[in-house]
């Protein structure tokens, strides 16, 4: 039993290099090219576990951070979601939930019902572990984007305003980093990097 | 106080996006692309927590993926070593330690001294989630040469013997994982992918 399983999550982290090749539409900083999933997901585990202080309340930092190892994971079959896409919602399409039975499927069971349930819960936005670790996934890209002269906003023509209202979601995992965060959105208006 | 603390965390943020830059000799799975540090700390991170039941005792999973997440974060300034170099001994020289110095430095000083003792304690691999974060980092690229068809083993020349001495060390992390790594590369010799 114990190699079966161990075969089986062999099989995942192998399966799960892909998410190595799946570019988002942002930059690193400073830089021209494109971040992929597997680098991002890293970088957000990082922030959460450097920012947590600040979170509203007490996270389950352990939580917080396996959402975001695997929160793009789906990504494998369903393809990165520009946010401010008009043609394509970004939350829990048919296909990410397909994605999710057949990636996370590979592992044992019981790890697959697991993973997959955490992933549910980042994707719901309603537990404080789950709005914390949105508040990195918004913060990211605002920090690629003001470090790269408006980035992703000034490439596909996004204004202000919906810069303003994907972002102000930061307020429910920490209320510190929103005003972080409203301070670099005025600061880039003023700059000239973002069009009200 | 709380907005200068995090106006350091920040400057880490931006500062250790670097690590995306900074390639590994090993290959992507099935691929012909370096693989870089970042998205390498993604895959171990997540491994970890895949793999954490097969570990000799029970291990404080939180910390052994804070190790893993920041164990390669001093190759900023001090570069990737090749674990087959014979040149440069790879471990914790004082090139990394003045890295890890100015890299975690920037940080508040508390949150500093937490993760360079983290580090540190990943380098001395003598804690039970050394062991198991060390194990983790020896597993992955044994798993690329494998599927590479001998990967940076045939590319470097290295032969089973060494292979063998510096992969055994898995199993102080876990001798299940052991078991299957050493089958693996029994498997390789036999396949002529790794030669006796």
């Amino acid at each position: 039993m114990e190699s079966t399983n161990l075969s089986r999550q062999i099989e995942f982290i192998k399966e799960v290099d892909k998410l190595k090749y799946i570019l988002r539409k942002t930059k690193l900083f400073n830089s021209n090219r494109n971040e992929n999933d597997a680098e991002h997901s890293w970088h957000l585990a990082l922030m959460a576990l450097i920012l947590v202080g600040h979170a509203n309340v007490q996270v389950d930092l352990l939580k917080v951070i396996k959402m975001l190892l695997i929160h793009d994971i789906v990504e494998i079959d369903a393809g990165d979601t520009f946010i401010y896409d008009h043609q394509k919602s970004h939350d829990n399409t048919e296909e990410e939930r397909k994605a999710a039975k057949r990636i996370f499927g590979l592992l044992p069971d019981d790890q697959a019902a697991e993973l997959i349930a955490i992933w549910e819960e980042f994707e719901e936005h309603q537990t404080d572990e789950a709005k914390f670790a949105r508040a990195m996934d918004r913060l990211e890209p605002l920090l690629q984007n003001t470090s790269n002269e408006g980035g992703t906003w000034k490439e596909f023509g996004v204004n202000y305003e919906k810069v303003y209202a994907k972002k102000q979601v930061i307020q429910q995992g920490s209320t510190t980093i929103w005003h972080y965060a409203e301070q670099l959105i005025d600061d880039s208006v003023e700059k000239g990097i973002l069009k009200k």
